[in-house]
């Protein structure tokens, strides 16, 4: 009862740009935004597309985000910008930041692009893919509503806050790694809880910072732990990385950091005080030519990539995997099959199609 | 029998720089070079101060290391540089290049500059800590001798690969991030072999690959783990991160990466093949101006700093720390005492004065 629908790609992605036409936003602008959710289905990551559509929706309807936003650069240099999103789409502000850095990055080497009042922009990993293309390598990160405690802390202070970066190779597929700095995904939290399973300890605390395998502890104001888990394997490691992404996003760019994020569904509590203009994001793009010649590079990292396949395996695995296979590899098989949608989902592709009158079928 | 020797903080250095003269390393250099392994010891990250420096001389004196190299910039763009280091120690060329991403991050916003050719540079902390001075947002990165195995594999194939970054506040103090990709660094391992104890699963895999709670097995051709350990909890982003540092400090410069990267101490056997030159760093500055004003970036700090210190602390803490408080306790109590040096690092110390004729004491 539980078995996904499966949609043909570009039947998605044509439902998601005439929900967003309809909603007010441009057509170019609606086409990118439904790019980046389909670049998320198609590479296997179902939290991130068309799963997302709906709280997109609640957002416009509300009027929480801007379908029409001005997007402004409001302070720059040779290598860097500093942009105000308008409080538009995240993504169809996202793109058009990064489109900036690589462009900065074209003449001055690199372009490194910080942001603000923005909102949630997709998979962090739909970015720097965008650089490869210009031979360029790409940075991604973004600052997210709070659901991560700091070591030693028993409350959400942080978010998720990805990192992505994208090396380009040869004959040989991109290294493109893509991230949350927490120990585990929301996500998996949810499907355990759905599935009626209890957790690992290190993956999450109830509400009073204890370790717990029972995923409602979690849940219920309780938090995910960062890379790392405790102080033994080094959780002040992931909670470093969470902060670092948080300044980058968002203390550089003038949007709301830490426990202030303001939360992406339309249900949850509105942050406890604005410290800045809605979330933050931060984009980077290095030239690999200004730094070495681009053949030499892309042969280094497919002998990079060989040398990484060659490793001898651990016992009961066929060996690492190299960054980015996993999506590579959904996206071979759903470019086949169609993209899998489960029904709870369908039911909200629906539900859209009702609000919106755009017929899904 | 095992207590420490106190040193005042100058006369270590002192020793140190008239060390490096010793060996044919200019003055001024000499001086840098001391600077970088103080500022670990009383910063109290005792593996990477004068307990290296007998490696250091070793590898001068076999003629391993070039007391006076020409550094020289091989390319460059507004933005970057690529930095051959000319197998200088890296306690020498890191802030030499450094000093140039400082340098252009002035006239273009941001400077990144990639690194072949060189050696250990000591603490990768030390560096964004000059960007701090110049309201910099300071970045470095350096890949090191294999000794970590990817998630999935049974050997050694990454080095500890460390990443740090400095965001300076007004009235708090600097959040300072300087952390190994790897799960724990090798010193614990180490230490738990010294005390006879057994380490925590998580940490490290014997030479089959198989996870073992017994420090020698790691030792013995075995290898540590990358952040997030097992899959469970996220092995493969600590493995995502040891690449990330490797492809910028090493791909990207035309250094030796994953286990190609030439050993530290001088005992331990050369890499299988070369694939570039010495290892590499990475190093990037942001100056904060270009993004955002200063004063306002700093209060922002500032006000997380505050924020992060104030979460609710987890039961048996007393809360989250943040980051780069460790070493500044470390500071204020070495500045009092000075700096604890083990009998075995003591011994060190005594066996190069009788080698190099400069007087411990």
């Amino acid at each position: 009862m539980n078995e996904p629908r499966y949609f043909p790609p570009e039947k998605l992605r044509e439902f998601t740009v005439r929900v967003f036409q309809s909603l007010g936003v441009p057509d170019d602008e609606a086409r990118l935004a439904a790019d980046v959710l389909a670049a998320s289905d198609i590479r296997g990551i179902d939290s991130h597309g068309v799963a997302r559509l709906h709280t997109y929706v609640d957002l416009l309807r509300a009027g929480r985000i801007n379908p029409r936003p001005t997007i402004t650069v409001v302070r720059e240099s040779a290598s860097t910008a500093t942009v105000d999103g308008g409080n538009g789409l995240g993504l169809v502000v996202g793109p058009k930041a990064n489109e900036i850095a690589m462009d900065k990055a074209d003449k001055a080497g690199t372009g490194w692009v910080t942001v603000c009042n923005t909102n949630h922009y997709g998979i962090a990993g739909y970015y720097p893919l965008q650089a490869l293309a210009r031979d360029q390598i790409g940075w991604a990160m973004t600052n997210t509503t709070k659901g991560v405690a700091p070591l030693w802390g028993a409350e959400r202070m942080l978010g998720t806050n990805p990192i992505a970066i994208a090396f380009p190779g040869n004959e040989e597929p991109a290294i493109v790694i893509d991230m949350a700095t927490c120990a585990v995904a929301y996500g998996k939290i949810e499907i355990a809880h759905r599935a009626g399973k209890s957790i690992p300890t290190g993956w999450a605390i109830d509400k009073d910072g204890r370790d717990t395998t029972n995923p409602e502890d979690m849940m219920t104001d309780g938090a995910l732990l960062p890379l790392g888990s405790d102080r033994e394997h080094s959780g002040h490691k992931g909670y470093c990385l969470a902060v670092m992404v948080d300044v980058l996003c968002a203390v550089l760019s003038g949007a709301n950091w830490g426990p202030f994020a303001p939360p992406f569904a339309i249900r949850q509590k509105p942050a406890e005080r604005s410290v800045g203009k809605g979330i933050g994001h931060f984009f980077g793009a290095m030239r690999i030519d200004a730094f070495r010649d681009v053949a030499e590079f892309k042969a280094q990292i497919d002998d990079l990539v060989r040398t990484l396949r060659k490793t001898k395996p651990a016992p009961g695995t066929s060996g690492p995997l190299v960054p980015g296979d996993p999506e590579r590899e959904a996206e071979q098989e759903r470019s086949r099959t169609g993209i899998p949608v489960v029904p709870a989902v369908v039911e909200d592709l629906e539900d859209i199609s009702r609000l919106t009158g755009i017929p899904l079928d």
